[in-house]
């Protein structure tokens, strides 16, 4: 069996993209001597952390859960209209209404692709107008470092869990576009975005689109379901015809759903000492495939561990 | 119709990433005018050019086509191989096997996979085994360089069409492992690829690749044939029956397939002011939609624009 992959199968659900390079966050002198998937194995149970249920989304597409961890240090008011969005089954019946190849997944009420205004989902209690929510202060965030650089920002790094780039220069910090990075779509004000209409990065983090557009979360789990739709036949891959579009069939607030529907997964915490090692781990080559250390990593080319929670620790 | 692209669909068969930011190869002190579509519109004939027959291949997945176009600069002893393996059938009726979300999709003799010795595909006068080939000398490459820093190399740019990363300390070149990179699968040794087994990047680029494994080309076009299939459900992508492979139902060398069923397109080059142009545009925020210039790109985050050939130069 011949990979392009130095890696082993490892009981713990690793996210793909937890295979691939990062970088360190506190440089050590010598090189890191464990695997990725040691270094994920030895981690204490504290280095884990649930899901927060007040500010993770669940949807069903085709019959499968996709994980959205919400950001509401970043984008509060978006964060709140999303919630209640939900709350109120405004996604439940919306659609996947784009995929554009090594760009986006997004999704919206068909009504308002389709221009029928009559059939326009209600807002209910939601705001149809929110506050575009770039940029958040830089000072005093919980940044985990990264320290090689990044290119489109002078610091980047890992806060709540989530890729992050920042200039202190203006005092500015915000959620970078990366692999699974979720944003609120918009049109051409930049304060016309409201939750309605939502997309995930599924390619090759488009980083021109920060400062640009309100990032809301990003997708923990199940990325791959939104990845492997059918690209969009038409322009910036718009499905071109209704029966094209693939139905959210279900989407919840994480704290509504009865416990035993609950995805019964952990993150690895990105405040932790066990992070900053896998960091660095994976800017070194290790384990006998890989040749060559790339010294180098980068906030999108690094994701977060996820794993099934320990059973032990589901018994009351 | 809200979307997290300012992009208007144009005419022109933009690959999707065509859509997103660049890094500038002739810096220019007044920031680019036009859009990267309108630079586009505007490319003289000369600026395009043909796939070249002889180091192209067409595969056929699903019933369409993934266009690969060969680098023999980079990696000549595994292009002569694959197009031995091409010509003599060893992919026609060989199979994608394995579909990591966020990092490749894979193809090989199924045979290989399941072990089954019996019904290996010959390799007929292919060879078997082959030196590896993870880089060149950087001396002397026409690269249209990139003046952002890549992070992951001291040089990066473009030559004859593919993202090229280099050392001029240590005189190496190499293709960078960019979304739609082509690779040649291997086991732990480092010359155990010989084209039997290929990959293609499918989300980030796994920059840490780079000069760990052989290069062998890019898709240039199809790419979204092989990121929307189904992610496998064993470790690593791969696929853990047989009857979920998806086959190779064809592949062809481009110069071996009738005129007519040749596809007919051209791919911008890469040598030329017009892609200077493309991408210094992107670095900023043109056209009415973005509010802020990136001022940043790197080889990953542009791919090369294609189009039809115009239906004048297709007539005699």
């Amino acid at each position: 069996m011949r990979m392009p992959s130095p890696f082993v199968p490892c009981a713990i659900a690793l996210a793909a993209s937890a295979l691939v390079s990062g970088v360190m966050a506190t440089p050590s002198a010598a090189p890191a001597r464990m695997t990725q998937a040691d270094i994920i194995k030895a981690a204490a149970p504290s280095d884990w952390r649930r899901l927060d249920p007040d500010n993770t989304v669940v949807m069903e597409v085709q019959g499968k859960p996709v994980i959205i961890e919400l950001a509401p240090r970043f984008a509060p008011r978006h964060v709140a209209n999303i919630k209640t969005l939900t709350r109120e089954g405004y996604y439940t019946g919306s659609a996947i209404v784009r995929v554009q190849d090594n760009y986006v997944t997004q999704w919206a009420d068909p009504a308002d692709e389709e221009k029928e205004k009559d059939k326009l989902k209600p807002l209910g209690t939601a705001l149809a107008s929110l506050p575009a929510e770039f940029s958040i202060a830089y000072k005093g965030l919980p940044l985990t470092r990264f320290t090689d650089p990044d290119g489109w920002a002078p610091v980047s790094g890992f806060v709540d869990g989530m890729p992050v780039a920042a200039d202190p220069r203006t005092n500015k910090a915000w959620l970078a576009h990366c692999y699974g990075t979720v944003g609120a779509a918009r049109s051409t004000k930049p304060d016309s975005s409201n939750g309605t209409s939502l997309y995930a990065i599924n390619g090759q983090g488009p980083r021109q689109l920060d400062l640009n557009i309100t990032v809301v979360g990003r997708v923990v789990k199940g990325m791959e379901v939104l990845s492997s739709l059918p690209r969009g036949p038409g322009p910036m891959g718009f499905y071109d015809k209704p029966e094209q579009y693939v139905p959210i069939t279900r989407a919840r607030l994480l704290a509504d759903m009865p416990a035993d529907e609950r995805p019964a997964i952990e993150v690895l915490r990105t405040d932790t000492s066990t992070w900053r090692q896998l960091v660095e781990a994976s800017r070194h080559a290790i384990g006998g495939w890989a040749v060559r250390s790339a010294l180098h990593s980068n906030i999108c080319n690094r994701s977060v561990p996820t794993r099934d929670i320990p059973s032990a620790s589901q018994q009351p």
